[in-house]
């Protein structure tokens, strides 16, 4: 099988070409270089591990990303390559291509200041429904069609309600908004600005809990033991909604936006890839390169542990092998991209000659946080030390996580901007 | 690529013949049936799942193992069946098949009563190294080669210095041996019984640890991201021991047997199905048949928490998908196996029939478990019933964990009595 034949290939050019050296910031400011744990080491006077991890380790290191962005990229070579992006993707997220099993079903409807709120189904597998919310402003409709739509995909234990305004727990609507959704009622904020707005759940929260657990490891788990994953069910469960989207008369087809906040931002590039009639996308987290991440967050804590990396809810076995956040995001040119919450500045250069490769560079914008707005505030940096804990890696990539939260200020400006181009 | 075919297809029939009736077992004796929760249920009236976990349930439920066996089997379909079990491991398990390294270094060796232990190491990777221990009884050497050679992978937390009856800790062996060391130093019962015996540690387990720290789930994790697995690593490990043995001229390379305990069962059938080099087996735990585990241990605990599968340190995705545990053994046939630690008699009677059609219905032996010994004592179960705890798991499939250790008193006779031969 591919899968194997990858692997064994990847091996072989471990085998051969893995160089042990530490990777040098030198303007990286952390205290971990005075630490002899922070980095996972050797005694060995041949420079070889005992310890698995270490092993495991350099085995991630000899296997770079093989579709990386990178320099040697050029006009002439980007759709050949974009076209790869897009098969990997499609590979890894193996969504199921029987045709739906029931289309989806309108079962209640509720309305609000400006706008009503419906609530459907989609039915994913014949034993399985999965509800998401539909705002649709007041005089929208076939004959007048919102100028945009929006997919908008919750983070990290938000729900489908929160995002919608709504009060989230008995999940009937009937409690008349949620005064306290602020910045996180991503739906509402889009469908007062006119735009039809869906708002849909990650799998195992909210409505999709199991006993009243957000028990997204367990699911994780039984998924990647069949061969699938968290994110190859979000993005399957993504897609039902979308495809529903492009067939309802009261928007434009040709102008839905994904806007994916947090974890949202996972699914939301898996269909950025795989789905060419998505208009643009609202990327609101900080850019991360994942892989990087797993390498140099190596500092244990008091206990001696060292971090885990991300729960296996973003585990897709072969994904970082393959290519990572940046990469997809620059697959993504020319289509207007905003990316609200900074990260490595060497990562959005990557992006932004993606841009302008596909002749488009107005096209992608991004945003630092505030604290890290100005450029004297946050490092440039072109690789990072390993030996760092979680705080150490937020401060180096310019992640301010207090600061997290939808960036509705910046993102509404930029969507009336592409709408009157 | 392959694997996404594979379960792209599965899904396609999982999506037409899913049945979510639930196993009834007539005789299961638990009091789960009481309990609203501990089957993963829905409330609505169309019978379909809200819950994520719920529509993975049903998704594991529409994917049964591909390759298993089962009665339609027959003399002439079984070699091309034991052929797919070895292509289809061969593809998870993803062995390197680059050349080795460097071969395996002697680095030490002492002398102990009756036997001597060599200290090895072998490089699985350029960057790796990955000890092992070798007992060699007196008087064997080219000229008077042993009778048999054990390869001998413990379980979960044991070192390969408590199957070789060494003190751990250091691992200079210069302590003496290990007094405390019982039932568990398999390799030194074996070398007292003039078989060369050969101890392997699991990946991050005692010498092989990080930072002091037992850490194989985050070595699992990032072996998982570049899509191998621990089991890969442990049978990439094993392998390159076992290859090493193979070329020794103090043992017969037609008698080797590999003896797995506990989790090192698992590196043992993977080996098994792909080596057939490989004389004999020697399975020392509960026969499991893991999928099943899986579906049915959903009892929430006191916090409404449903159990996690097995941790990650055997997850291999998409082998459950393909075969379970007892499909493993049966397809070793006609290689003499003992199982010496029970399970359900409807896999041992699986396994049985494999051997009798492969025309050796003597080399399967298996033991219960002595409370589990008399067949009035046990339970014989042809499916389990949803909703069970670890403990109702154990009871109904004759598990007497607290009696779990290694059965020399069954395993010796044994393999004298396949030597006599």
């Amino acid at each position: 099988m591919q899968i194997h034949k990858c692997l064994q290939s990847n091996l072989a050019v471990a085998a051969m070409v893995l160089s042990m050296a530490v990777p040098v910031a030198a303007t990286a400011q952390t205290d971990t270089a005075n630490s002899e744990t922070a980095i996972i080491t050797t005694s060995r006077d041949d420079g070889r591990f005992l310890s698995s991890r270490g092993l495991a380790q350099g085995l991630m290191k000899a296997m770079p990303p093989r579709l990386a962005f990178t320099d040697v990229m050029t006009e002439d070579s980007f759709p050949a390559w974009q076209q790869q992006m897009e098969q990997a993707m499609t590979t890894l997220m193996a969504l199921p291509t029987t045709p739906a099993v029931a289309p989806p079903r309108l079962v209640k409807s509720v309305e609000r200041d400006g706008y009503r709120v419906e609530k459907w189904e989609s039915y994913p597998f014949s034993w399985a429904v999965v509800p998401f919310l539909v705002l649709i402003p007041d005089g929208v409709d076939a004959s007048a069609p919102a100028p945009a739509a929006m997919l908008c995909i919750p983070g990290f234990g938000q729900t489908k309600e929160l995002l919608a305004g709504e009060m989230g727990g008995d999940y009937d609507l009937e409690q008349g908004g949620n005064p306290e959704a602020g910045h996180a009622a991503m739906a509402r904020t889009y469908a007062k600005e006119g735009w039809v707005a869906v708002a849909v759940d990650n799998p195992s929260c909210g409505e999709l809990m199991d006993n009243g657990k957000f028990d997204y490891l367990n699911t994780s788990r039984v998924l990647l033991e069949v061969g699938w994953s968290y994110l190859g069910l979000s993005a399957y469960q993504d897609k039902l909604v979308l495809d529903w989207m492009k067939q309802q008369s009261m928007l434009d087809p040709q102008r839905i936006i994904v806007s994916g906040f947090s974890l949202g931002t996972e699914p939301m590039m898996a269909l950025g890839l795989m789905d060419k009639d998505i208009y643009a996308f609202v990327y609101n987290d900080f850019l991360c390169t994942t892989r990087e991440r797993i390498l140099v967050m190596t500092k244990p804590d008091e206990n001696g542990n060292r971090p885990f990396p991300n729960s296996i809810e973003h585990l897709i076995p072969t994904f970082l092998t393959l290519f990572d956040f940046p990469d997809i995001v620059a697959a993504l040119a020319p289509r207007p991209v905003i990316c609200t919450e900074g990260g490595l500045d060497r990562d959005f250069r990557k992006i932004s000659r993606a841009y302008e490769l596909a002749g488009a560079p107005e096209a992608f914008e991004y945003h630092h946080y505030p604290r890290y707005a100005d450029p004297s505030a946050r490092q440039d940096l072109e690789t990072l030390p390993e030996g760092l804990n979680r705080q150490e890696f937020f401060n180096l990539v310019n992640c301010d996580s207090p600061s997290h939260y939808f960036k509705d200020h910046l993102v509404v400006p930029w969507i009336h901007k592409l709408l009157e181009e």
